[in-house]
């Protein structure tokens, strides 16, 4: 890759609150698509460097959304007067029941996939469906977005309709290793990640199952934990014997630094501890914490406890793929929590939610999030025209963007230094 | 006003909960600019009418927005860290205060008329600032938009800045005196509504001169009540022999079925039976719940207690003029509450979000916010080509309209039978 610069309006933020704010300036991608640092004057020994002046744009880190579902893209803003159990069985089971069928997977996930490409996120985990053939489609459609993804294949073999459950363990197990065998190294750009649904849809054989084929294959792994009362309340009926639902996934060894749970409204403190521990990422998704009446998950208090969190978007328990409204959201519910339960210390700051979208969930994927040395030159361009006033500087633009700002505002890409749009 | 009928697929609220769901029928406007019903087919006594067919668009009634300030128009999403009195004394008195300047007023009042001409909604009740001048500007503006206006000059004189507080109550009542005499039936669609600011800026003797006011001049009221614990433990220690901060402004007449009051988050059992008793209206303003972090008003008893209750967008406590946003917000944050509080019954349904912010809101300006006989013909088209699935029935493409529409998609609208575009 030949080595450029870009120059406009940077914002991003080195650590939870702090604000990098460096009107004009110039972000230097290397011949590896990584960061080679920013600069207010461009240094000599860049100098001849091919430079793309994005005049006033306001350009910061690509976001990273942590939790989605591909196979509910259609199932957008549906069945929100439901709960998590039986939005599951009347609605999200028959919708990704129907990826069975390569040419409506084909279809829908080229919808899901040319409307994350168009907004703020670079990279993702995403969940498909069970069916092997449907996920390696919505891989090869991902792979050609130039996103860097995460995509897995729904292990589920209790608890599920027969017309979308696994047979059994076995044919989980063997059906996700021949999964992995065609997808491991088969794209630039998209990567499989083990996916058991949630502790309820995997019965014990099945968890240890995967939990020898990640050792076998080192893979990462994505689930749900502690989302709702009632759902913690079953595991706690469904594996009487494990100290907490984390537990259950640990004793499987499906936690670490390469692991994301989405949700982890309820932690206990033993599972804060071990989450810790492990280094699991947590995907704070609030628009399905509202839309499915979760509850809120307490991330001031999990970030202060030093835990790796980003956000996720979480179609369809939330109801839009955009980031910009999950940093609102964010903002939104912390707030709230604040208020409701008196949380000390107070809720998120602005500067904190946008930690989460670009650094705090960038983290899972490597040195992804910031604008620093050798960081991946995730970049993206918005146009804060629209709202902009004369005289606003980069820190009231700052506060604009994170309010106003939606997909549609996002006029240029750059993933790993490669230029999207 | 020549009659005419529109065709489409129309959905409106007959009472809380309940949905109607008309696909390719005719709405009839008759010549007084009312609703004359829907009918599947056309009858007889209407044929040779003209009639504009929508298609497969969704129309939906005017949304009514009970409570935003126009006068923060440039501030929407800043000072979200603040808390309400800070962020008052901090953003919002300083931003206002250049109100007093005609120029200042007349551009940015022109880029909200534009906004909130463009969105869902048909209806607002609005704060200007404490400037009788530039709240005429406003007036000014706003009639010509054609969408039907209620407007207030603010008034403040106690707990403000000396650069923003009215002098005293003389020069309140006489200011706000002269402000009615030049403004009253002097528009076709803009009505001058009296607007102390909340209990906190008024002084007794200017909320009693602003009460005789509104019996010599039989104008309409809008303020706050309620808004955060904070604001109501100042108004018991302001006023320590109210029976409570709603009693402070009925002793002055301020309530009644033309009277609007924002918020209510924090009602006694005592406020709720006088409001209810008096028939004022409550503005229920989500976002700003949110960012304000004042706390989540219990919309669900409201609604069961039978109080007349609408939407209001509050911008900049709120951080946008979408109404769209307005009812995705009410749907979060009552799920919230009854998820945090245990609220029983449980949360607001779509349809009854949707009715607060057509026919709930819509009662505050007389009969609005239905397709039926003798309501005005306040008529919304929204374009949901971008999500719609082949088969997707009426009531399915009513949820995604909640979940996903926002003002951009809003592709035509009717105000009182005139079309505005």
């Amino acid at each position: 890759m030949r080595p450029y610069a870009l120059r406009g309006d940077f914002i991003w933020t080195p650590s939870p609150g702090a604000l990098e704010l460096r009107p004009g300036a110039y972000a230097v991608c290397d011949e590896n698509g990584l960061c080679a640092g920013v600069f207010d004057v461009l240094p000599e020994s860049y100098a001849g460097l091919p430079v793309r002046d994005l005049g006033d744009t306001l350009i910061v880190p690509g976001y990273s959304d942590l939790h989605t579902h591909a196979a509910q893209y259609r199932d957008m803003g549906l069945g929100m007067d439901h709960e998590l159990i039986g939005w599951l069985s009347d609605l999200t089971y028959p919708e990704e029941a129907r990826f069975a069928d390569a040419a409506f997977a084909r279809e829908i996930y080229g919808r899901f996939a040319a409307e994350l490409r168009a907004g703020f996120t670079t990279r993702a985990c995403i969940f498909a469906s069970a069916h092997r053939e449907g996920t390696e489609i919505l891989m090869d459609i991902l792979d050609m977005t130039g996103l860097k993804t995460f995509v897995g294949k729904v292990n589920m073999d209790r608890n599920a309709p027969d017309y979308l459950r696994e047979r059994d363990a076995a044919f989980a197990a063997e059906d996700t290793e021949r999964w992995l065998s065609e997808t491991m190294g088969r794209y630039e750009n998209t990567k499989p990640i083990l996916t058991p649904r949630f502790v309820p849809s995997c019965t014990p054989e099945a968890m240890e199952a995967l939990g020898a084929i990640r050792r076998k294959w080192g893979v990462p792994v994505q689930s749900h934990l502690d989302e709702t009362p009632e759902e913690v309340a079953w595991v706690r009926e469904l594996c009487p014997d494990s100290e907490s639902y984390a537990h259950v996934y640990d004793a499987a060894g499906m936690l670490g630094p390469d692991a994301v749970m989405a949700h982890c409204i309820y932690l206990t403190d033993p599972e804060v501890a071990l989450l810790k521990a492990r280094g699991t990422f947590i995907a704070h998704c609030p628009a399905s914490n509202m839309n499915v009446r979760s509850g809120i998950a307490p991330i001031r208090r999990y970030l202060d406890e030093g835990l790796n969190i980003g956000l996720g978007t979480d179609i369809s328990g939330g109801h839009t793929l955009d980031m910009g409204q999950a940093v609102r959201d964010a903002l939104s519910v912390s707030r709230l929590l604040w208020r409701l339960r008196e949380e000390k210390p107070p809720h998120l700051a602005a500067a904190e939610a946008f930690y989460l979208a670009t650094a705090g969930g960038g983290a899972f994927f490597g040195k992804a999030g910031k604008f620093e040395p050798g960081y991946a030159f995730d970049a993206v361009a918005v146009d804060d025209g629209g709202w902009r006033d004369p005289g606003d500087g980069l820190d009231i633009r700052f506060q604009k963007m994170i309010y106003r700002a939606a997909s549609r505002n996002v006029v240029s890409k750059y993933v790993a230094g490669r230029r999207l749009f």
